[in-house]
C-alpha cells in the first residue's frame, strides 16, 4: 500500500480503431477524466486516436490533435501505455496485438473472435512481455461479468453458465414471441432498428455467442476445449409456430450460451432453447444481455445490462484501462490461474452425456394408431414422455403444413441429446410423418449447488 | 508482475464467531481450497476459530483443532493475515476491528450495522495500519455488488442506485402480493421458514435496507450522507389493500432502497414502493435481493442473488480474502477516492426535491362532489392527477373500512414529497375523509443518461 490516494497514477492511452466503440471510449475518457482522477485515482490521458479515416471522430468532435494516421508513430511513443484494440477481425487485429505488446504496451479489447481463436496465444506473449490484455468488453458489452468470474466469485467452483450474450438474436427473438413475427420478419425490423448487420450470419448463426461462451468458458472453470468443439445451432431457422407453441405450454424461446463441468470434460453449447417463464433470463428482453452463473457457495447469480453498443461498450474498455492504472489488474493477471493460456485443455462432453428436456414437433398424417407408431419408437429408445399435445386444428404456419397433416408436439423427460436426435430421425423415417422435425432442449432451473 | 503463477501466496485465516456465516466460510475455506491455489493463487489457510460456543462448529463436523476460546492468541499470532469478523453488533465487534487492525491484521466483514456507523473511522484507522476492510459480503450477500462499483463500473458515473436488499422484506412482499396474505400473516410464515427473525424489526423497519444502501452510495457517488439523514419507511405498516389495487393497475409493490444523486446533494431512501411490473426488479421474489445501477456510460445494469445465507454470505466473505490475497484488493483500497474514509459529507436532498409519480389511497364518504373536493385540494397544490379510481365496492380488508364509505385511488404525475404529503394532510382533514390515508411512490424506469 505504498500508493497514497493523492500520487496520481498516469496512464497513457493509444485507441486503434475510430469507429463505434473506439469513437465511444474516447468520449468517455475525455468526458470523465477528473471523474477517474478522484475515484479510481487515475489519470487517464488519452493521445491518440489511430485510424486511416476520421470523419466518424469529427463527426463526435474529437479534438483532431489526437487524430493519427500511422500506428507506428503511437507504438512507439514511450508514454504510450495501453494500447486499446478496436478494428475488429483476427487479421489485422491480431498483428497489433503482437506489435503492441512487443512494444511493451498493456493491451485492452472488445474483440471476442479474436481471443476466441487466438486468446491462449496473445496472453501467452502478453505473459512474456509482462504486459497484461484486458478484455471485460469482449462478452456482455458492459456488464462486468469478466470481473465477476475473475474476483467476485473467486471464492466458489463454478457448475455452470447460462447466457443471453448476443442483442442481435435476442431482440428478434423478443419480436417473434411479443409480435408473433417470423424469423425473416423480425430479422428485418432488427435490420432498420439498428440492431442487426446487413450481413447478421455472425449473429444470428450462434458464431458471435459461440466466441463469448468460449473465452467465458475459460474464466469459469479454469479448463477450455476447442473452438470447433463447441456445438453451436443459431436461430435462423427458428420457426414461429415452434415460438407460439412454446409459449402456450409456458416456455419462452432464448438463443442460450451455456457451459457446464460434466463428468468428462466442459459441455459447451449454443442453441436455441425454451426455458421457463419464471427463469429469470425469461424477462431479459431486447437488445439486453444477461449471464446466469451458478456457483457451488453462492448459488445463482445473475448479471444484466446492454450487450453492445458505444457507451456501455466504451465503459467496459474504460474500466480495463482504470483497473490497469491502479495496478490491480497486472496482479491478478500474474496471480489467477484462469487466463486464457493457464486453462487445461480437456474434452468436450459427447452428446451422449448431454441429458435434458426435450420439445419435439413433428407433422403426422391424421391417421388412427399414428401416436402409438412415434410413442413406440420413443419406448424403445428408453425415453419418458412427460406430456403430448396435439393442437385442435393444423394451422398452415411457415409453409411447413400440408393437407390432411397434423401438429403433434411431445415433451420428453430428460434424455440424451445423442438418443433424442436419432428418436427425430427415425419418427421422420416413418411414411405417415413428415421428414423434417423441430427439436428445441428445455432448460430447467439450474439446480443450486449446497457446500 | 514480479509473481509468477507457481508461488503461491499465503494468507492465514482467524474466523471470529462460528454462528451460520462463520461456519459456512470455514467450510468453504477447507472444502475449496485446492480451487483457491489452482484459481487464485492463494493458498488460504484457515487457522483458528474464535468463539466461546462451538456447538455450530462441531455440528458442521469443522475440525476441533481450530477452535481457539481466547481472541488474543488469534490476534497475537504472526502468522494470521486476516482476521474475519463475523460477531454482527456495534459493540465488540467494533473493538473487534480495532484489535486486530492495531495487530496489523487485514479485516473481513459481513457487519453492515458498524460499517453504517462507524464505516469512516474504521476505514481510516485501516489506512494508517497500511491494511484494509474487505466488506463485500455487507451488502446483497453473495452479489459481488461491491465489487461492481469499486471495480467493473469504474468508468461511469453512477446517477442511481434502486435495490431489493432485504431478503425478509422482499420474501414478505412477495407472499402479500402472490396469495393475498395479510402482512401480519406474511411475517408468521416468513418466521416459520426461517426467512425472518423472531424480532424482525431491523428487517421490516427498514434499518437493515438503510445501512446497506448508506455503504453502497459511499462506494456509487464518492459522497455519503448521514445515517440519520436517510429517509427511512418499513413495510410493517403496509396493508394488503394497497398491495392488490396497486397489482390491478400494474405495479408490483418492493421495498426499494435507492440512492440518487440531485442538484443539492443525494437522496438515499428506503420505502415500500410500486414499480411496474415490467421492470426487471419486479420479478425478483422470495428472499433473492437485487440491485439495479445506473452509470452515464453503461446505462441500466442489474445484479442478483442470494442476499443472505450461511454460503452466498461466505462467497462473499472468502472471495474478498482471495482479493487481498492476491495484492489486488490493498492496491484498490490505497488507490481508489470512493472507500467510507475518503468520502465527502453531503447534503440530503430535501423533501421538497424528491420528485416522482405517487399512489393515494383515501376511504371517503359516498356523497356528491367529494372528488371535486379532493381534486381542489391538488389542484391548489399544482398536483397534476394521472388517474382516479374509485373501486365499485369499497371491501372491508384491514379493518380499514367502515359504513358508507367508498375507496378513491388517486395517481398523480410527478410531484415533490413534500407537497404529496401535504396533500394528504388536507384532504385527510377533510370531515368527509377518513383520518389515515396511503401514500406508496411509484418509481418509473429511470431513464438511461447517455454520454
Amino acid at each position: 500500500m505504498q500508493n497514497s490516494k493523492s500520487e496520481l497514477s498516469r496512464l497513457v492511452v493509444a485507441i486503434v480503431g475510430c469507429g463505434t466503440v473506439g469513437g465511444g471510449a474516447a468520449r468517455l475518457i475525455l468526458q470523465n477524466q477528473d471523474h477517474f482522477r478522484k475515484m479510481a485515482g487515475v489519470d487517464l490521458v488519452l493521445k491518440y486516436l489511430v485510424d486511416k479515416n476520421f470523419s466518424h471522430a469529427r463527426s463526435l468532435g474529437l479534438p483532431e490533435t489526437l487524430f493519427c494516421t500511422e500506428l507506428d508513430t503511437a507504438l512507439a511513443d514511450p508514454e504510450v501505455g495501453v494500447v486499446v484494440e478496436l478494428v475488429g477481425g483476427t487479421g489485422f487485429a491480431k498483428t497489433l496485438f503482437e506489435k503492441a505488446l512487443a512494444a511493451g504496451k498493456h493491451v485492452v479489447t472488445a474483440n471476442k473472435a479474436l481471443l476466441a481463436h487466438h486468446g491462449k496465444e496473445l496472453f501467452a506473449l502478453a505473459r512474456r512481455q509482462e504486459r497484461t490484455i484486458g478484455f471485460e468488453a469482449s462478452c456482455g458489452g458492459g456488464i462486468p461479468i469478466i470481473r465477476a468470474l475473475y474476483d467476485g466469485l473467486l471464492a466458489n467452483e463454478i457448475q455452470a453458465l447460462y447466457g443471453i450474450v448476443n442483442g442481435t438474436c435476442n431482440f428478434i427473438l423478443s419480436q417473434m414471441a411479443g409480435k408473433g413475427q417470423s424469423y425473416a420478419d423480425a430479422l428485418r425490423d432488427a435490420q432498420s432498428a439498428g440492431f442487426a448487420e446487413a450481413d447478421p450470419s455472425l449473429d444470428v448463426q450462434g458464431g458471435d455467442s459461440a466466441h463469448k461462451i468460449g473465452i467465458l468458458a475459460n474464466l469459469a472453470f479454469g479448463a477450455a476445449i476447442k473452438p470447433e468443439d463447441i456445438s453451436v445451432r443459431g436461430i435462423d431457422t427458428l420457426q414461429i409456430t415452434d415460438v407460439n407453441a412454446g409459449a402456450d405450454l409456458g416456455y419462452v424461446i432464448k438463443l442460450i450460451a451455456q457451459a457446464q463441468r460434466t463428468a468428462s470434460g466442459l459441455s459447451v453449447r449454443v442453441e436455441p432453447s425454451f426455458i421457463s417463464r419464471h427463469h429469470p433470463l425469461a424477462w431479459v428482453s431486447g437488445s439486453f444481455n444477461a449471464l446466469s452463473v451458478y456457483g457451488n457457495a453462492v448459488g445463482h447469480t445473475l448479471y444484466y445490462g446492454r450487450g453492445a453498443g458505444a457507451m456501455p461498450t466504451a465503459s467496459a474498455v474504460v474500466s480495463d484501462m482504470l483497473s490497469i492504472g491502479t495496478g490491480a489488474y497486472p496482479l491478478q493477471f500474474a496471480r489467477l490461474g484462469n487466463w486464457l493460456d493457464r486453462t487445461v485443455p480437456v474434452r468436450a462432453t459427447p452428446e451422449s452425456e448431454i441429458v435434458r428436456k426435450y420439445y419435439l414437433r413433428f407433422l403426422v398424417q391424421d391417421k388412427p394408431g399414428m401416436l402409438a407408431k412415434m410413442t413406440a419408437v420413443l419406448g424403445t429408445l428408453d425415453i419418458s414422455v412427460a406430456s403430448i399435445h396435439q393442437p385442435e386444428v393444423a394451422e398452415p404456419q411457415d409453409g411447413d403444413s400440408a393437407d390432411g397433416m397434423v401438429t403433434v408436439i411431445i415433451i420428453t423427460h430428460p434424455t440424451s441429446e445423442q438418443t433424442i436426435r436419432q428418436a427425430a430421425r427415425e419418427i421422420c423415417a416413418l411414411h405417415e410423418v413428415a421428414d423434417q422435425a423441430s427439436l428445441i432442449p428445455i432448460l430447467d432451473e439450474h439446480p443450486e449447488f449446497k457446500a
